[in-house]
């Protein structure tokens, strides 16, 4: 088991021992700290933020911000740009959405010079973060820590305007995607090789499963990398999928953080990080749910090579993301069933597509259901434990429960079931694997 | 007498020639077409300007478009950082404004898409437009042709951005202060040696005088380069003094011109030229008026060398501009009284600088006015005739109106008198010099 990651400083926890000043800006170490559009909704907040700011700036940090827009900006930019086209054009969606996180990075650079902490705004492409040309959704591909260093250097705090980068061929602004600025933080933590990442949002950290539909869900104290990957991944909004991708390639320690608790007596949160940091392991550590699903069922389809392709094919050439796939033998004995999800959004012009296409691929008919959900039970210690998905088919059950689809892998398990179920199925399950609170 | 600059074709006007597709790219001519923030408020009015530059590409143009953002954002922003910080950073402060002429270039270069013209949005950094480092009231020092030039070969419409430009050394974003985006547009007009500059607002065109205040006010064809920067300096708003500055040393022909025109049937608006390129000369052209005005008189000040220096030196300190100026001789006889006016904004820290230095300076009292205007006529064909002023104290004196002040220059007298004779005075000058509509 590798040294305990708690090494880390969160804050001027009391103990904790912070440095002194006059700090030295070779031997400094970095910190990122990044606020989401509800921690700087507006001027209150953004000056909320700045204190959360200074204290980590007293505690002798090297400090990078990395900020969302403004909640609600993004939105409106958004309605703007479709309003503007009905043909998108993802480069002009980008130039015109990353004025949002532009704004914020000025306006709080400008509260923070209020408080006494020199601070400069940075724009992606002023770094620069390098991405590729996907706008809309673009990859960062490298970012260049020097002139973010010399600000440092010069004892500035450095502003960083999230979610967006600069594809350098051609000049132009590029996003991330929903969610990017999670990513652009744990990217620049990377880069400036910080100590910690911590992710401030409006929940003070990652939960067994959402609390608002189990009240005992708990506060982790720590979660690993690849179980929070899942947990994003199926479901978990706390955090953007690609940003967990990238703190588990570059081992950045990420805590999960409230931006609302108050700047003088912070709360440590929660730690994301490596599996064998986690001192005592639970088989099943959370739960996630998505009610983003969409069920569609092919009956009997012509048992014959190349008809997955047939199916999947024109679905993948739609940008159709195609999810839990299951194939039985259809009650004819000779052809099969097939059934898989989408995303809700998909749900008509998968449809569409498939109907076109019900001669190439050779099917009986085409039965879709929205109202289902999928719910997930993540945990890295389902590698050494059979059975552990065996007891939730059980359960579920029990209550009467019916399952439409299962999926496994090696750390988590999910289950397609009727919507109406949802709270029901994530009590059941949270309780089963003993992740009530006391 | 130079060639008439007439032959500016102004949009597909019968008769006019367009040309006729298909262009070559090679020899086709250049526009530059700016929007303001009302002819950009809305995303319909995003798309009246869309068919206003369609017509131009129609007619065999290469078109850089230049827009400010939408009407009631900037303040909206500058509301912001005013609220973010009292200690006014103006880096900081370009980084927030700047984003909204950032939402406009690509909410157009969308709509004109939507249309079917390829165009693509440019911000200030990425042309680039380069300026000095005066935040929040920048110059511009060079505008690099190159990538825009490639952009017209590729076929595109060239959205720009107005009102901001990067320092290079550096990397910021610089803003050009208030109607910045006139100064962009003509800048951009020279860069890439356009045919002409069409300046777009909310009027159609250049007036002898407000016409608010004179309904007999006349649009004019054509205004002197010279005649246009009194009439910018002097109070009419219509277009940024700099901007006027920049077209007359690069001799860039500037129509001003209404948005609000049936995009299918455009009104020629007014041709800032050369003198010599106009045709009719009047006397006078046009007369302002400026309501930010503010008086100053300093009693009996000690008539020793080295007096104005103490008075204007701590005033130029403290980046008060003083404008008119007028000594004459005190009813002592030993002294003199000291007259002149600053801007309404700088009136009372002008006071205070003063009063706290009057043991220095040697005066015997401070007497201080506001509601105050200064009222001026203007003509280059006042070079040529004498008593053109004089005309004005007469007239004004049969309206019982009293001059505070007078100054004169070579083309351009303006008189300061009590704020509530404005109209009265305006009316009668505009009538004197012949400018009433018939």
């Amino acid at each position: 088991m590798g040294a305990p990651c708690l090494g880390a400083r969160v804050g001027v926890a009391p103990g904790a021992g912070p440095r002194r000043p006059p700090f030295d800006p070779e031997t400094m170490a970095r910190l990122v700290m990044k606020f989401g559009g509800t921690s700087v909704a507006n001027l209150e907040r953004i000056r909320n933020v700045a204190q959360h700011v200074k204290r980590e700036v007293a505690a002798g940090y090297q400090v990078a911000v990395v900020v969302s827009a403004m909640s609600g900006k993004t939105n409106e930019l958004v309605e703007w740009v479709n309003d503007a086209s009905k043909i998108y054009d993802p480069r002009e969606y980008d130039a015109v959405v990353a004025s949002g996180e532009q704004v914020t990075s000025g306006l709080l650079a400008l509260a923070l010079s209020e408080i006494g902490i020199p601070a400069r705004s940075w724009q992606g492409w002023q770094i620069p973060v390098e991405t590729d040309d996907a706008h809309g959704s673009a990859r960062i591909e490298k970012i260049d820590g020097a002139r973010l260093a010399a600000s440092f250097a010069r004892g500035e705090v450095a502003v960083i305007a999230g979610f967006q980068g600069i594809h350098s061929a051609s000049g132009r602004i590029t996003t991330l995607g929903r969610g990017g600025s999670d990513t652009s933080a744990v990217a620049v933590a990377a880069a400036i090789g910080a100590e910690r990442c911590d992710i401030y949002t409006d929940v003070d950290g990652v939960y067994t499963t959402d609390p608002r539909i189990v009240p005992r869900a708990r506060r982790m104290d720590r979660i690993a990398f690849e179980e929070m990957l899942e947990m994003a991944s199926l479901g978990a909004k706390v955090l953007q999928v690609r940003s967990v991708e990238v703190a588990m390639v570059h081992k950045v320690k990420t805590f999960v953080r409230s931006s609302f608790d108050d700047p003088n007596a912070p709360q440590p949160g929660t730690l994301i990080c490596d599996e064998e940091d986690i001192l005592e392991q639970q088989v099943v550590t959370g739960i996630a749910f998505s009610r983003d699903e969409a069920q569609i069922t092919l009956r009997r389809v012509a048992d014959r090579p190349g008809v997955a392709a047939n199916i999947f094919g024109p679905l993948a050439e739609a940008n159709i993301n195609v999810d839990m796939i299951i194939q039985v033998v259809s009650d004819d004995a000779k052809t099969t069933d097939l059934t898989f999800t989408v995303g809700n959004a998909d749900y008509v012009r998968a449809k569409t597509i498939l109907e076109k296409n019900q001669t190439d691929i050779g099917f009986l008919s085409l039965h879709g259901a929205t109202d289902v959900v999928k719910v997930s039970a993540i945990g890295v210690g389902m590698r050494s434990h059979a059975g552990v998905a065996a007891l939730a088919f059980r359960a579920l059950a029990d209550k009467g429960i019916n399952i439409r689809a299962i999926t496994t892998s090696e750390i988590k398990f999910s289950v397609l079931i009727d919507a109406e179920y949802t709270e029901l199925a994530v009590r059941t399950l949270h309780t089963l694997y003993g992740l009530d609170k006391a």
